[in-house]
């Protein structure tokens, strides 16, 4: 018996133990049905599992937790209502809550990488490995890869970001750096899964003298769907499938929602066209991730973060919608894979207030403020802070006190403070250096994070306006929730680490 | 039917349904029993309550949710074992989590008043009003004072903080302003309540003419003990009881952990004490708050926060010992009212590295050590830097990078970074100035949030060291966790609101 084997075995409760003597726990029939099985979860109580789904659908926002999901409720019913009310998200009404650490082996703090291998796998591992233990050389076999082969489902990995970014990857493949993009695209190719879709490969070129990623996906079979027609003329039997977003923005990825156009495919049009290709008697699986709630979370742009996890809301709807005509078949979890950010709701200087609806004042992601004034500086060198204010407060909302417009008061809540303008006015300067020209220090650091000083600035200011602190350009050791419900989303209840979300799918899937 | 029995009667789902009708929902027997009752939990999906518990124990963490929860899990892990590994607390193995929204008529940042309003009577309210609806007229009668009446249950009511301070206030009290304090320790002495026990009586003096309130106390017959002798010669047939810590702090509040000598009553005492008092045969409930996780979260201290979060545990723990004894009949819930400080693991300079090891450097809470500085002030008014160097590397182990111990490397993690001494030296200017005197301006607003300069820079110092952030010197929108175990604890699954935790409170006591 292997170790990754022997490992697992040990948590599988009475199952596992009668199995184990035989030899053979990945592949026996469990002598004990899932139905009866009772297992331990983090707690001296046993919990039943009622019923084994036939479908499974994991969303995972990458670097969302408690605060990310609660802004989006908090931004949705604020300007529903002009209220104190929160908005309604779909997941946060499932039956069913639990509670994860998110350490790694290396971090409380810990990556993509290694989080969604705690999820997929069920290990602990180093920050940066991916599918692998702590040695970093043992192969965790993913809950993907077990149901494929030994249930025979389908297998559909979906995401915002590159196919091949840490938290997808953790699902198909063994790598103990998630640098290697390339050979995880080869993974990829060689994982014989049903359906990926979403950002496109990074690094599909590789090294001098390596085959493009995508020529070799096609030669194990893969269609590759890159324009909306093709996209939407796929169907059941459409075979193996790769499903490229025809619209990407940065690093790969899909556009920030707040970003894209309504003629634009979403992460929720490649969820149902999974679901679409994927059902079949056996079953599937379907991992979901909207992966840019985090990009926006490491530098601090709450309304890009918020209108993901909305729009992360459409996905999970259309599961809840295949889930509608199977309702006793089906589990939907949705969870995180870390916290991104440290972002609160409140921050000092607005103490216990809130303005939530100033966020509506800013139009676009700093992804696409950043190409915005990249395109100006193009246009004009020497731009000046003049020339950028009415930018500025066409697309963040925010003035400076001394603006023309007659019809605003001193004192309107968008209008920059004295220690903003100054932290403007001195990011910009920052901005307008070439890169390897801007000041290093301690205080630059925590003033932009490696960010470009102008965009990461004037998030801070209408963030801090609305009410929303940051405490960090990196991941945070927060817990996440789990929202399950459907076919045996009661085990997920309970406070448990990130490794028990495997464990409690594997339990439920009868592996 | 009064507006607080139609508002009510409209969550109690198929019973209130029945029994409206009739328009005595809250005197009439239910027709369903409540272990057949089928009640929503803000989903579709329904909850079987399987068993009625006689012994409630409601632990409320003031300013405590899923980060100060986590910070001592990680604390006491990573000085255990010196690796990356959570501790345990007993609360985070409890079988059953939920997740609840925490803002009020007001606020999504709410304060403790209106939150406790909210689990004690079910309703949301102004922030600073207790026990009444969003009219601040209506009386919102309390779970405690429902249970007294209808169940005859024994009821208790034990915090670090003063007795008539906001939270406990909740389960006794109805008044529009939580600063009301002489009238609340009115309507405590005619609570009827069968035990009181923590820290002392806010302004329980009155005003002129007024009498103290211990004597009001006294007169309704409260046998009133505040030393030790007396508090541990209380028993069974003792009455109506106030123990008063024989040690106070800050605000008439028992002494943070931190703090505390080993021959001091802890919080933990007063809830054993509270169950030999309360047992009888017609059950009771004891409510439990630890009051100054929020103090300290306020005061961006995270040691003292931590440390008063492991101290809640021995306090939980005595409610599992007994629930050891009775465990049919004893349901155990934990949960926090609001978040304070927007406290994160994780901070922007030490990205994705934490060193919580260094918060041993801290011997004392920013209270004491304020008192300690304020003492050094009146031996030498014209105290310099120099003199508090060796104080500082005393009491939170952070040293100059001059510092003439020669067995110290300079980039020790406890030497402070020159941006880090700039701060701790413009601090203690300004602490060295009469409070009059003191720079107000929208940055010291922001570095020092109302409390002592020095003491605060210096928490901020070690925590950020530590890789802690802090977003605030108020509460924050993060909601909070709900940790249940024991007879009817399944209810609690599930994100929902927190007046939920009164509604479901209410179900499961078969109110």
């Amino acid at each position: 018996m292997s170790k990754v084997k022997a490992v697992r075995a040990a948590f599988v409760g009475i199952i596992a133990a009668l199995v184990f003597m035989s030899g053979c726990a990945r592949t026996a029939e469990a002598p004990v049905t899932p139905q009866a099985a009772q297992i331990a979860s983090g707690s001296e109580q046993t919990k039943q599992i009622t019923k084994t789904p036939k479908y499974l659908f994991v969303f995972i926002g990458d670097g969302m937790s408690y605060v990310q999901v609660n802004a989006a409720k908090v931004y949705r019913g604020n300007n529903t209502s002009g209220e104190v009310a929160t908005g309604n998200l779909n997941f946060t009404a499932f039956p069913v809550a639990g509670v994860a650490t998110t350490h790694d082996a290396t971090s409380f703090c810990p990556d993509s990488a290694s989080t969604a291998t705690s999820i997929s796998c069920g290990v602990k591992t180093h920050s940066g490995v991916i599918g692998m233990e702590v040695d970093k050389t043992t192969v965790a076999e993913s809950i993907t890869e077990q149901l494929s082969r030994e249930k025979g489902m389908k297998i559909g990995i979906v995401s915002s970001v590159t196919i091949n970014h840490a938290t997808p990857a953790a699902f198909y493949a063994h790598v103990s750096s998630r640098n290697d993009y390339y050979d995880i695209a080869m993974q990829m190719a060689e994982s014989g899964f049903d359906y990926f879709a979403g950002g496109t490969i990074s690094q599909a070129e590789g090294k001098d003298g390596q085959t493009n990623a995508f020529d070799v996906l096609q030669s194990k079979g893969y269609t590759i769907a890159d324009t909306p027609e093709e996209i939407r003329a796929l169907s059941a039997g459409s075979g193996k499938v790769y499903a490229v977003s025809p619209v990407l923005q940065d690093s790969g990825a899909m556009p920030y929602a707040l970003d894209r156009t309504e003629d634009q495919l979403s992460l929720a049009d490649f969820v149902k066209k999974g679901i679409e290709l994927l059902d079949n008697e056996n079953g599937f699986f379907l991992m979901c991730e909207s992966g840019k709630v985090d990009w926006a979370c490491h530098a601090n742009d709450a309304m890009s973060a918020i209108h993901d996890v909305v729009d992360f809301e459409e996905s999970i709807q259309a599961a809840l919608d295949f889930a509608a005509s199977h309702p006793d078949e089906t589990l939907i979890l949705v969870t995180g894979d870390h916290e991104t950010g440290g972002m609160t709701i409140g921050y000092a200087a607005t103490g216990y207030d809130t303005a939530f609806s100033i966020l509506d004042r800013q139009n676009m992601s700093y992804v696409a403020f950043d190409s915005f004034i990249a395109r100006l500086k193009d246009e004009n060198p020497n731009l000046a802070l003049e020339d950028v204010l009415p930018v500025i407060k066409a697309n963040f909302g925010l003035m400076s006190a001394s603006d023309p417009d007659a019809n605003i008061p001193a004192n309107a809540p968008f209008v920059m403070t004295p220690m903003e303008y100054a932290k403007f006015a001195a990011a910009f300067d920052e901005s307008m250096k070439a890169s390897a020209n801007r000041t290093q220090n301690e205080e630059t650091a925590l003033l932009y994070g490696g960010y470009d000083p102008l965009s990461v600035t004037l998030t801070h200011i209408i963030n801090n306006k609305a009410g929303i602190g940051w405490t960090s350009y990196a991941h945070t050791g927060t817990p996440v929730p789990i929202y399950a419900t459907g076919a045996g989303a009661e085990i997920f209840s309970g406070a448990y680490d990130n490794t028990d979300i495997y464990k409690k799918l594997a339990q439920v899937a009868g592996l």
